[in-house]
């Protein structure tokens, strides 16, 4: 048993933490904040948790949130998150940070995506929180930091592929696509229905900050430079990454290695399914639990190996991951709490 | 531990049952059966249950759905499920019906609505499902009738109140709407995405077969036949039901009067919610979940009481609502396998 | 040939003024006001009307709103519309306003639901701008109140029905569910996709500002009052209006009768259309369109009329019926630049 | 004026030239046929339409169908309508066929992608529809072949790139996603609301017929072999197509000569929209018109030309540009009937 508090729990991520947290038997929810909704009972924001979550949101700097708190959610955006860190630090809680901030080892590329970093010092020492491939270090940490949900999309399937030496590091390309929750809950103008519904589009076209924390992934795993183009996509859905992959395999590299160094990789992980050749993931399977899915196609014409990716940007993309390595951080079984499965439809 | 099998499970109750049960502790499901994709395995039909769900479809005349079987989910059509009872019966499984066949007790009453009942003598013994408020028959039950899904939505919040006897019987007027997952799982023009999608819609507003089944409840609570106006509507949604219902209070019943009387109907149970005043409910807060929640509103012009009731008609019109009338029957506690949350967003 | 501009056409009325004006033979756009987007080409605001409308937004008060021109859509909010119209009445220009201050005529009731009156003095002498029952004072009219969207919705069925003597006037009962874009084009927590999408919801259950209006109209068709019982619903669409009536028939007053008095009424009308016994209006018909659709059931249990009406809010509701308003005021053929159909799907 | 009859008018795209010819001022729709429908109204298959469109649907084999037409839209499936066209040139009329039927010009390549082809010897004068590359062809035409609604997104932003020597010929890549009207109407289980909606998909991934159409026309004006990789996505939505391409631009060509090319090709036509860099096509703004909007933006990492295309599947897809070939046939202003802007929302 074990308490936790969420700094930042007014967004969607912080949603889905108390959802999943509510269905966890052995963590015990303490605390939330929101600088906005401060005072008020939690079911009055988020309906859905009425009758569970009998809290109401405090102020972010609220004794409540660390005193006796083993672990911490941080579900603030990047900036605010590295701002509290150093407090959260001295107190001694544990802290999963879900925003940017810890996730990109080198400060001076962070800066060039992100704003002035103000607390490099603990970017060693932070756990890139990917279990699949960091389970170890994420155990053992005081800080791990979240990883980006396209990033999830994109690297899990490539980081085995790469390390194997299975896929040609230049050239590859991630064209993602990723319900609105993504953007967070906002009122911001080009997040209404009317907007996003019966659309589709793309942005952030010529450079999305979750790309240098592929690449730096990417590269750790390939022993050597990787540059990646990436394309971001808006659906008119609420949920739901689906990364379209697009690689050049290694000299005669076979589907059939693919599938042998993804076995390899994946077999006895619980959040990972790779799917039997001739299916493909969709969305809409994996919709609220913490799955990630795999499929490959290899193009006839071009040689190219498609690989597609699915996740929940909030689940496994967010907050499901972040309790994922809470569950590590506190010595825990890693899927308490993250077991439930997608419905149809 | 219980054993349990499903009977037609390749619609979207079969799923949502197949959902709900891989998160049931005590349930261990045997078998499964589906005349369309007998011989496949369920995840090939149903991705989000890959993993968990690991069985094939058989036929369902099969023995494994019997053998060893302590509880049957019959989720076929209405008529393939009468047809199937006196089987199971014989065999001495206890039955959880979704089908129509066993809910309107008058078999002349049924045959008006649906077609000539074939074993009638099941009908007397057969439990309303509806535990809230037959939870001892349902415990005791060898056969229970397993409640519609428009039904459950409007007589909830009614019954207390016709059985305290503050409400008019003449005149209830129950205005639903319901997403399409309510029509089932099945290859038929009018329930495609570009006839649904961006479209509302009223449908059988001249009867729909779920009026006589109402009228029977309500009837029943009020001590007095009770006639209902009723009519269904189609919303561009995957899952949810809304009903509207207007009634006319009793001389100088007030709203708190209502309160009063749901409080002690609901204050127990653990899947019925009433809100607050000024709180009303929406369909995205209940989705996937097995809750029914209820606000009101009186009309100050008209002085009608407005009703709102909302659940998931997959989950507590259908399938939640059957596994929770399987755990009483099995002397389990009422809960287990259906206390997740809905999602944000 | 006339010149028009609209007065506030960032929203999507405006945006929708736009589309339909561009397709209009003899109506030239002059000028378009937006405090917000002030400066920035139209296209860059609503990228669908891109090589059409040429023109960038000015500010509300720029002279060439007015200047030369014959008629000023008033597409800004109630209370901003009534502080626009003195200077535009006398600057003899023709106006409709497509907000709430002129459709009420009683000052006092229109405080009652919205804000003080600032100029009551032209209450009089606005027309109301429904043109199937006022066409002739809309001919002549400077000023015209363009009816609310749900007003148009639940009235247009009912006015010849009461004017007829067809209903009762008690106990009238109009459910509506409006599409999103009914609540504007604003960045609004509760109007983004995640609160929208895959959701429906009751709202202002107690008191909508349509059923004044409403009751207005009402209350003249049947010669004595007519109060109304309303409730307004949110529905996962973009577009889309859909009312289901219930009345109840006056003495022994069948059908038969309520089509005929429908088919004296509207039988010239281009723009309402009755549906054949047994066809139900489904808003996606009339999407995109200057369209009503009326349909009708009997209740066989209560013998209330269902009546069915279903009309696309942001034209027939708004934009569509402001122009056919326009087109009467300028003495030209009602339908012009109104008679696109509905795309299926 | 001329007078046209379309064979096959059951579904979406049958609709939608429907939709379209009514609102074409020179167009007489004398006959519409549907074997599933045969004898109903359409009004009674397609609710839109009601009041406009006044025919019923006819046998396919109807002499209406020909006699006294002068252009039939041929919007049958591939292979049934190689089977009508012999009949249809015998009679003298002239023939946009929407099927794939006579798009492929090497008629075993066909073969491979598609069926036996029966009518070979139609394939060299059958004119390639996509008139802002092929006008004064189609203009002569009795028979032209409608494009593909992926190949038109895909190949109307290539061909003057490919053409001008400003792409490599090597690598390019066309991910394109499509809402689900792309694959008809009809009754099939994966089309279904509950498989489609909040979902997200890849489909035919190791190659789709559109392939080998791309690479026909993008080779022949590159002016040697292009070999494409392109991966179709199913989108929740009804309508719309976004293709995201990835080339590699030849030697030292920038940005800026992307844009000169496309302003060489489109500054003249009416449907082609380049938009100013830094503005990325969007679905919605193109729903329901026959534009086709582009867009690019460099990828400062991997220096890739990522080029965007949107249209609509049915209208520039399909029937606009079915529509736009019908007027050019007939020596018709192009544009007449296809004016309408995309509504917002």
């Amino acid at each position: 048993m074990a308490n936790v508090s969420i700094i930042g729990a007014s967004g969607y991520t912080g949603a889905e933490l108390m959802r999943l947290i509510s269905a966890h038997p052995d963590l015990d929810l303490k605390a939330v904040s929101s600088r906005q909704f401060c005072g008020q009972p939690v079911e009055q924001v988020f309906g859905a948790l009425g009758g569970e979550v009998t809290l109401s949101f405090v102020e972010p700097d609220h004794e409540s949130l660390v005193k006796d708190i083993d672990l911490v959610f941080l579900a603030v955006p990047h900036q605010a998150a590295m701002n509290a860190v150093p407090d959260l630090m001295a107190a001694g809680v544990k802290v999963v940070d879900l925003s940017a901030d810890f996730r990109i080892k080198d400060a001076s590329l962070y800066e060039k995506w992100y704003v002035p970093h103000t607390c490099p010092e603990f970017l060693a020492e932070a756990a890139y929180g990917l279990p699949e491939f960091n389970r170890e270090l994420i155990k053992k940490a005081r800080l791990t930091a979240n990883p980006g949900c396209y990033v999830t999309s994109v690297i899990m399937p490539l980081i085995p592929l790469l390390r194997d030496g299975l896929l040609q590091r230049e050239g590859i390309i991630a064209n993602s696509a990723s319900g609105v929750s993504g953007a967070g809950r906002k009122a911001s103008l080009n997040l209404i229905h009317g907007e996003v519904h019966e659309n589709f589009k793309p942005y952030a076209v010529a450079g999305h900050r979750h790309t240098p924390e592929m690449e730096q992934e990417l590269s750790l795993a390939a022993g050597g430079e990787v540059r990646l183009t990436f394309t971001p996509h808006l659906l008119p859905m609420d949920r739901g990454i689906l990364s379209t992959i697009y690689a050049k395999p290694a000299d005669k590299v076979s589907e059939k290695e693919i599938y042998v160094s993804w076995e390899k990789a994946f077999s006895n992980e619980p959040f990972v399914r790779i799917l039997p050749e001739g299916r493909l993931p969709a969305t809409k399977e994996v919709r609220g639990t913490n799955r990630v899915q795999i499929g490959l196609a290899k193009d006839p014409r071009s040689g190219l190996m498609k690989i597609f990716s699915t996740l929940d940007n909030i689940t496994k993309g967010a907050s499901g991951q972040a309790l994922q390595n809470a569950n590590l951080m506190l010595g825990m079984d890693e899927g308490l709490g993250l077991t439930g499965l997608g419905q149809t439809p």
